[in-house]
């Protein structure tokens, strides 16, 4: 049997598949899962992927319909469409995954000159002479400045106790990790200091583990923010945090834990240890930002929402209970305002929309939505309470991404063809499968403009109303009945709403309409996985040619990362969080009539 | 009633007294102890005291015969046999003073700039305008760029949730306490930031407490260090430490709760708070100093003695358990070797030998005793195990200067005239007390060179040997019987024959001898209490003309205070550091038959 190799990037799975198997099916063998709603004959147009090296069988008539010439020259082509015929290597963009792992970690990445702030010196230590009655420390030091020009190094204290003890363990040999004039840990000859960029979104917290002298991510993963326990939106969490210092603690520690737990089980995973990372950069939104330093946050959570801190911060990792290297570090890139934080920063630098030429909306989708706009050389920014409708929250059957959520949906007459998470049998909906539903139930005209739901052989008086039955008692194996309500559309059409009022402020503030926008960033993890052609449908975002949309996953991370491998970026940062304008929409005169407007779909 | 007012320098009492009063009644009144051995009959010459200002009547026939002209036309005069006639200023020097405190913090004191590592700077924030969304952090950042151009200002990460509360609270109006480009403190307006000196002894911890803002100490005192109670010299207590963490954790956190508690009743003193306190400088021996920060010490009781650091080191005073302002800071002077630590250093920054341009030997007396050579441009030190004999430990009656401690001791013919702390009755001897002991017995030909004891009424045969009761029972009123035996005068053999030998060894480095030295500084606080003419007696020192020896008090602490206020003096401390020559003595091949020889009396 001929086998031909696949390598999948970025995943980085690499499978011998026989000849002939489809793309798609290779894929599922290597573990790489690929979203098909059609079940492989080509119809559903999800199961993109782009060949990038490697011989491949002529366009199918189901992939002429989907791609247009251009794409077709590019490489792209449907995964259930093309068999194994040579090696290949293969890109899957993060659109057409169903990746186990839900959290969201991967984004586009910017290349940058590594600079990172911690820097790693191999160090030699001549052999003792008798008369040589210096510490290991003194010598330690001399040889740094004589070899390196680091003169006058501080010394963490925490390492300190370790120092004499490791050189002599390891003959004088070792990795001196210093940053900022300071020698903060000392690893074994040929180990890099390792870094840890984090995410700390409201929901879910995701991790790059990166090797600090090449820049690389070792591993990246993510985990749920067990915050949620004490509220699933950041107004529950400051009114949490507000009833007493023990409950702001509490907050506090979850969050720290968290990132504990997933930094130690990313090293382990590359067979390091934890108190290998030497600095961790951090990023979230203000109210995650504040939770996770013990800031007060009494005074984001009423009018005019000041932060308490918007200035990047440089601390002790130990100081704020994060358990890496003895020395180790904690950078906070700036927050801009009370609602909108650091992790809009780290999308700004990652997604290089700060530095645009043309007119970019960003959105970064989450419990709050970020908007930002470039236009003519300016960054404005607004925040926006899309609430957790895209979480699977205040939705009947609303989930969150976990295996047999569904997360693509299509309305063929009366039948509805959709795709679960591991295609497991449906127990309901996540983000992306309720905007699909939205939209599928728009255009099949079960829905009006106002949301009211109108006739069709699924739709039944619920006991709050009608409701559409997407997956009936029976229909979906094992799994269970799934509907979609009227409250439930209702619940799209606060947090599309409120997005969409964000977009056209900014643009009236720029004195723009929509048509002059050249490129839409989605971000964040929900903009990873939703279909754009539903969004324009619902009119979550402006209807433009679906080539002016760009889905970049989790810029945020990335934008950690870059801050974590570059100092300068960590400068940019700073700069950028400066020049945005922020409009703060409770105050906004224009908030509540474009709001209302943009409830409707259309 | 005619009264004159009498001021008493340095301790700063004031005493309005009667006319005709002694100076020696009026001290008492006062409240400042002088030492008098004879009873106000001038015979002893202990009440040694200076008339700085005002008019005394002239000399007595006693006071002839203490001093010498140039000491009386220097005003010098003994306080016993001086009336007060008129306003008087007295200066009464270290060794004059009985002083209740009997932790030495006093000494010579050099003025330096003032040029502290901690900064204060008054800001008042304007009022916010209602479209700045800043937070208070960042207001006040701008305002410390703007008016002192203190840019890209860190901040601690334990003040950080505390600014914008506190700015609320005193309306925009703040002392910023700044180190090293660091935020560390806010403190209400008009409140200067302090400082603490601390000099950490084996057997005691003295500490002087600083404004910050005006160099000035505004108060000074010193506990028993709470080690004690695992061993009484370092050796026991690096033995302790050996046996385990745990173990050297009680250790540190002894010492560290010790100062704790003194910084918190210095300041209650003085009506502050130990939060206000922004960075003390800690000196000690290197035991003490590893002991303290919690550094392996098991190399120091081992040849070849090595310290684990000698580098000065700056750090967070919560990371070692100090518990001073939020973001406060430790520094510490830096060790020379494992024998000669940084209080040392301090001691010879203090007292300006490090620059003499004559020869200078400087004596720290202490359960080890730090000797250093000043000689041509050289620094030349060692340490010699002096042992815990001056501090009262392993002499029969001796005791720790405390009430009923002989101080001061006279042998004429068959009477012993004394002086005890506080005047209460005699219960045994403190460390000057032995040494006059020894002295006058051998000046009375009781004890021979080699230490035997000869005959005398008030020689006795004991269990262990011969003694020799100073304090027959009854004599001391409600006293108990004090004697001296002929292994307590071996004790003092050992302890200054060690010294002495100290001494020889650095001038027969050097190639001088000892009439080559120009001066003798004696520090420490046994060095301060200690009768000059004693330690020349029973050969502790060179036999020297009296005028040559300086009683400096405790240098260590005063040096830790030049630290505290000047970054100068700190970079100067680096510098002495590594110019001392250190010598081993240990592995020294003249030390045994130097310290043989110098075990005899004479």
């Amino acid at each position: 049997m001929v086998t031909h190799r696949v390598d999948f990037e970025p995943v980085g799975r690499r499978y011998a598949c026989p000849r002939g198997t489809t793309l798609l099916e290779a894929a599922r063998r290597a573990g790489v899962g690929i979203v098909s709603v059609c079940g492989g004959r080509g119809t559903c147009g999800h199961c993109r992927v782009r060949i990038l090296d490697g011989l491949a069988p002529p366009p199918t008539g189901p992939e002429g319909e989907v791609f247009s010439a251009e794409e077709l020259a590019a490489g792209y082509r449907l995964a259930c469409q093309v068999e194994v015929l040579s090696d290949l290597r293969v890109h899957v963009p993060p659109t057409s995954l169903t990746t186990p792992q839900r959290i969201q970690v991967e984004g586009r990445e910017l290349a940058v000159p590594l600079q990172p702030a911690v820097r790693c010196y191999k160090v030699a230590l001549p052999p003792r002479a008798p008369q040589d009655l210096r510490p290991e420390l003194t010598r330690l030091r001399d040889v740094l400045a004589r070899e390196y020009g680091l003169e006058r190094l501080a010394v963490d204290c925490r390492l300190l106790p370790r120092i004499p003890l490791r050189l002599q363990e390891w003959d004088g040999v070792a990795n001196a990790v210093v940053r900022g004039g300071e020698l903060i840990d000392l690893l074994p000859e040929g180990r890099a200091p390792l870094g840890l960029a984090v995410d700390l979104g409201t929901t879910k917290i995701a991790a790059h583990l990166v090797d600090l002298t090449t820049g690389e991510t070792l591993e990246a993963g993510g985990v749920m923010n067990p915050q949620i326990a004490y509220g699933e939106d950041v107004i529950a969490r400051i009114a949490h945090a507000m009833e007493g210092e023990e409950q702001a603690e509490e907050l506090r520690q979850a969050a720290v834990g968290a990132v504990n737990d997933l930094a130690g089980e990313l090293c382990a995973l590359v067979g390091r240890a934890r108190r290998e990372i030497a600095e961790a950069v951090v990023v979230g939104n203000t109210a995650m930002h504040h939770l996770f330093l013990g800031l007060p946050v009494r005074q984001l959570g009423l009018a005019p929402y000041l932060a308490a801190v918007i200035d990047p911060l440089d601390l002790k990792a130990r100081d704020v209970g994060l358990e890496i290297a003895p020395g180790g570090y904690a950078h906070l890139l700036p927050n801009i305002a009370g609602f909108v934080g650091a992790d809009h920063v780290a999308m700004l630098l990652s997604t290089g929309i700060y530095r645009a030429e043309e007119t970019v909306v960003g959105l970064d989708i989450g419990t709050n939505t970020e908007v930002v706009l470039r236009a003519g050389g300016r960054l404005i920014a607004c925040s926006t309470a899309s609430g957790p409708a895209f979480e699977g929250a205040h939705i009947r059957d609303g989930m969150r991404a976990a295996p047999g959520a569904i997360e693509r949906l299509r309305i063929t007459d009366t039948n509805v063809e959709y795709q679960t998470i591991d295609d497991a049998p449906p127990v309901g909906l996540c983000g992306s499968g309720i905007l699909d539903a939205v939209a599928q139930l728009l255009k099949a005209g079960v829905l009006d403009e106002r949301g009211s739901m109108g006739e069709h052989p699924r739709v039944r008086q619920g006991k709050d109303g009608p409701e559409f039955v997407l997956v009936a008692q029976g229909e979906g194996g094992d799994g269970r009945e799934v509907v979609i309500t009227r409250a439930d559309v209702g619940e799209i059409q606060l947090a599309k709403g409120a997005m969409r009022a964000g977009v056209n402020i900014l643009l009236d503030e720029a004195g723009l309409s929509a048509e002059d926008v050249d490129k839409i960033v989605i971000a964040g993890a929900f903009g990873t996985y939703v279909d754009v052609d539903s969004a324009v449908t619902v009119g979550m975002v402006p209807p433009l040619p679906l080539s002016r949309f760009v889905q970049v996953g989790n810029a945020a991370a990335i934008g950690a990362k870059l801050a974590l491998i570059s100092t300068e970026q960590r400068a940019l940062a700073e700069e950028i969080a400066r020049q945005v304008e922020y409009i703060e929409l409770t105050n906004d005169p224009r908030f509540v009539g474009q709001f209302t407007e943009a409830m409707f779909l259309r």
